[in-house]
């Protein structure tokens, strides 16, 4: 088995879902192509940089990025810092001749995603970008049900990211609320992957026409801020919150599918419903994040007494890497995610094929993405033509 | 079309719900092979009867159920009044050459059960027990299922009536509450439902061993009830509950398949989870009073990829009754059941053969029902053989 | 108590709703301050007509509806024909001045829409529309939790209506599948019941974009047809469906909060799938039509180990309309919601006043159901006051 | 922060989830009072060892268990080797001075588990018994809201474990099916957790009657084995299946509290449903294994109007264990039970306690497992203090 050399930008919230995965892959998954070593591990901050080393198990530390793309003993480099340094980061790397695994949103703008793309081309390396919920079993069940033909043509796609964590006026002006860092709110967050949802299980997009809000115009600085909840103060100074709470879209699908699309963090009670339902002339299947482990699967030809949506747990051996993990029954979460992702970056790099998704689903994801941020601005549907 | 002239003793709860089964049943099934003319509904008080009469749209009323009886313009008693009523009428309205339609349990104890009985056999009339659940589409289905095999063997028949209406301490003792009355506390009220619905599922009773709790042994005396619903004083003089508010029981079957049963009054959150699994050698099925409409269903013959249970949505044309109703997916309700039941009595008489469920059945539960207490009582395994 | 003499144009599924309605209103709500009175059915077939006439219960039968709205033993004159008929009968009965229910959508366009509403108002006469999911106990409890400001501010208004009943390509061709009877397909017939809930939930729409499609353009002409279920042949002449198959919209209510909306009979596995999700600044609620019982409801004040979506099976006596019919957790099915409907009716007959809904409500729901259109066509944002 | 170093016995099914913990827990809890050294893993077979050895991670592999014991660079011994083997491993490490962490059931007999729990009494070691699902975080939510009072008296406990993993009547026949091996079946396997869950949630037992069956009596010989999954041949030879396929049973709790409990392996269409259900005076709460994030949660003080059980998805920073995972909404899976249970392990050694659950539980839930099967042996109430 070969090995491929990790060095790793950013060590926050997918620093460590990612380090979980490098260290999960060579025992759950011992036939792995390639087996990943943690080389180093980059952070700004020293501090927090060493005590994410030790915690996560990374060999060595560097405070910049440009030295760790430099050392001659990486092979791959793991971006998962804020997305405004995604662009840099990505093509000086690929200049240096290292394997690319990028975190979602590829960039801030198409533009800078196509950057990416070109380089990480030019360079003739291997890239991957961040999509981990492609990877949930039961994800990968749909998946092979449309590529079956089970569901036959497919009509509709519908998909919703609902979350609540900035539900409270109070809650600080972290930098997911910033578009000079975020390049937008829930829609490149949240929006983003159900654009890569759709676009792994129904088809391109050709047009779109969206709407956004920002419902809390001011929120206080932030003091501090870990993963996705921070902390703040009702007295501290107020900043203006620059990207969209919430955005929805509907689109037609290059198939004739039709689509709709709903990102909120503003959605009490849910902490993270990341769903999505399609129907087909054949049957139906619904996906729900928070209970990943389901798949809710409807067939027309079933006999006409016991026709109904099936809860499959898609835990048996017969679904997509369990054998891997524990008897049929017993579950897994959403880290186990990132394992099978860092399974099919490792196989691909063995093997010398590009990983899916790479940078060119990341561009294409960026492009609806910039469509629909155009159409909310303009007011008007948008093709995907008008952004190729 | 015949007609059966109906007389009905009690105006209550199940007063209204059979006199709603009697006015539905010529519009949702007008070819029913008889249909039933509200004649005279009888009660003890005058002017609750005449309130009840009206409103319920009764011809007339009677005051006296021996008058009742004595009318020759009656072909059917139906006797919903409270069960400790229940065997004396029944008994003379037999002798007096009337069908009989009797709610459930058919008496205080099994030898009035079989008196009953033998009282309808020797008169020659047409015998109906009112266990209204069976009459469910869901519950239909899951029959089918059973009885075309595509279950399998049998091996497990696990059944929960749970309720929550006197868990508050100061809910008055109502007639449900003492023995003398009601017979038995909620093994006779709701777990009688789940007895008859595991022997028209699963078959015969082989021996029972129970137990039992009366959590609240005093309660304040009641001033008014309704329904299942009371009105009472904290303050008021207490007396005995002379019932259980629990009874919990464990089967085998004739058929070898095992059984375990609960009834209890004190499951917080249910107002009436009157619940089964059962489990074959080919599949399972879950039902869900709460949910009436829907039968959850597996089978183990599905692809590998996609089994799970489904949940049928028994509203289809391809289900019991419900072509008579409105389109898929239009659900109906609780009292539906007692309409499928009218329809079972007015086509049995018409028929001239015995409607089922009828008092052979009724006897039957009356067996587990006593064999359960006996079983409580003595603390020990008790057959079914011991009672026949 | 004073009756109300009515007379009802339509005895389809519909005709047969409203039949039960009128018959289960003196029953379970004895207290209506109107009782109907069920004079005559009106239809063009004679045997459809007499059919009818026995099973539902109606005094007599007309075949021209001119006649009957002519008759003077005639308050209120019911219209449930199809949707093309709608505003000749609506607008010579209120000149008769007879009293007006009819069935939703008022009629094919907004112009016609508001010449009934003008009629009727001219002729001072009640008018109801009859959108019934409104009447759900649990639909209900949403609009109180709304008035009463536990949701807080609303964010986000989503709404589904999915069925699968033409999913087959070979379905015939009815009436509901042609513009020039029906008006319009999945829109009209579904959406229309989703817009009249977000107003009724949410309020005023100010602006929409839509899309829309039909799936299946051509089909088998029919033979034969009853309630949503019709018989035809794969080789029968094929004809052109002139409405769509599915329509989405988003809109931006005029107090700021954001709505998505599909209408589809192109969903396999759904048959009546209505469901609404409302989400506050301090909770949110979820409906589902197929478990009508039911509301689930979110707090954003729950103690924080113990927040999640209540399952509220919405029948205590503290939910709207159910202590008129069965005790705690004895579910109610569609039917029930007429009842409630008729029951607002009556009483708005008896206490002179307006009902609610009325054709007003008609006018406004068609409104946005044309701007929708517009802008499906247009394919560009329309503002509700271009069409006021 | 102190080490314990750990030599493992076993390397199967637990063998894999004792190892992951081992290895998850310094990165996810980086403040545990102790953390674990992986020194050796022990088998008799030495092909699976080695594989198993470098996959998992360990230091060294030892084929003798007596020479792991006697290794002075040994803190902990950790067996989850087949059950007929836990008691003389446990003793003799007990006897070397080493920490015990066994895998439940403790000892094939309630006698050898005493002799095991006085052995490391007598030893002065900590010791530990594997009931996982206690630390689920919705379970411990359970814990939480009955230690606070929040749920009142508890009145009902019942619990199913439902798998379905021999239905097939060709399923062969390994060692979990074999007395001698495993002790019991479904009882021992399935029925200890249950039993362990109602010790931690409700109390102790007073009596218990059991029932039980073996559905299908003979089964192939197996040919190879893998966790929970075994390769057989429908023409081997066959052997006798000496276990129970399902055993039932009711009790009586010290508290008064009633309980019924079903592990079964004949549960079509459940692959590992370990589910419970607590009624209290003042709510109750619902947990399912197969959707283990979820707790569902019903209290009676809610507002009359929005009673209902709520879904908790027990993944918030208020929930035990969650904020060293994931943010809120994303979910954990079967393994992360392990790394809580291993995280109390190195806490109660680091801090000079004994772990909770311990040696003690074992013995309690041995008791239990006892009294029901002399219960069915006898056909009796066997009260707990027979056995004590």
């Amino acid at each position: 088995m070969s090995k491929v050399r990790v060095g790793m930008v950013g060590y926050k919230f997918m620093g460590k879902a990612h380090s979980n995965a490098y260290r999960a892959l060579p025992m759950f998954f011992p036939n792995a192509a390639a087996k990943p070593e943690m080389k180093a591990i980059c952070g700004r901050n020293p501090e927090g940089l060493e005590q994410a080393r030790a915690q996560f198990g990374w060999e060595s530390g560097e405070t910049d990025w440009r030295k760790l793309i430099a050392r001659d003993d990486i092979d791959l480099i793991d971006i998962n810092a804020p997305s405004d340094a995604h662009k840099e980061i990505a093509i000086e790397a690929a200049k240096a001749g290292k394997h690319l695994f990028c975190e979602k949103p590829l960039a801030l703008t198409l533009e800078d995603s196509k950057a990416m793309l070109d380089a990480a081309e030019a360079a003739g390396v291997k890239h991957m970008v961040g999509f981990n919920y492609r990877f949930a079993p039961a994800v990968q069940l749909a998946k092979k049900l449309i590529d079956e033909g089970r569901l036959g043509e497919i009509y509709h796609f519908r998909a919703v990211f609902l979350q609540d964590w900035i539900l409270d006026p109070d809650f600080p002006l972290v930098w997911r609320l910033q578009k000079e860092i975020a390049g937008s709110g829930s829609h490149g967050d949240l929006g983003a992957h159900l654009i890569d949802m759709a676009r792994f299980l129904v088809g391109e997009f050709k047009e779109v026409v969206g709407m956004g809000e920002t419902f809390i115009k001011e929120r206080p600085l932030p003091t501090s801020m870990t993963g996705l909840s921070a902390k703040g103060s009702k007295d501290a100074p107020r900043g203006e919150v620059t990207v969209d709470d919430a955005t929805l879209f509907m689109t037609r699908f290059e198939n004739g599918a039709l689509g709709s699309f709903e990102a909120t963090r503003f959605a009490a009670g849910h902490r993270c419903t990341n769903s999505f339902e399609i129907n087909g002339s054949k049957g139906s299947v619904i996906f729900d994040f928070e209970r990943m482990n389901e798949l809710q699967v409807y067939f027309t030809d079933d006999a006409e007494d016991v026709q109904g949506f099936r809860r499959v747990l898609a835990t048996d051996a017969a679904h997509a890497y369990m054998d891997a993990w524990w008897p049929a029954g017993h579950t897994i979460g959403y880290e186990h995610t990132f394992t099978h992702e860092v399974l099919e970056l490792m196989n691909a790099i063995a093997e010398d094929r590009q990983p899916v998704p790479n940078f060119h689903d990341g561009v294409k994801c960026q492009e609806v993405l910039e469509a629909v941020e155009r159409s909310v601005q303009e007011r008007r549907w948008v093709a995907l033509q008008e952004l190729q």
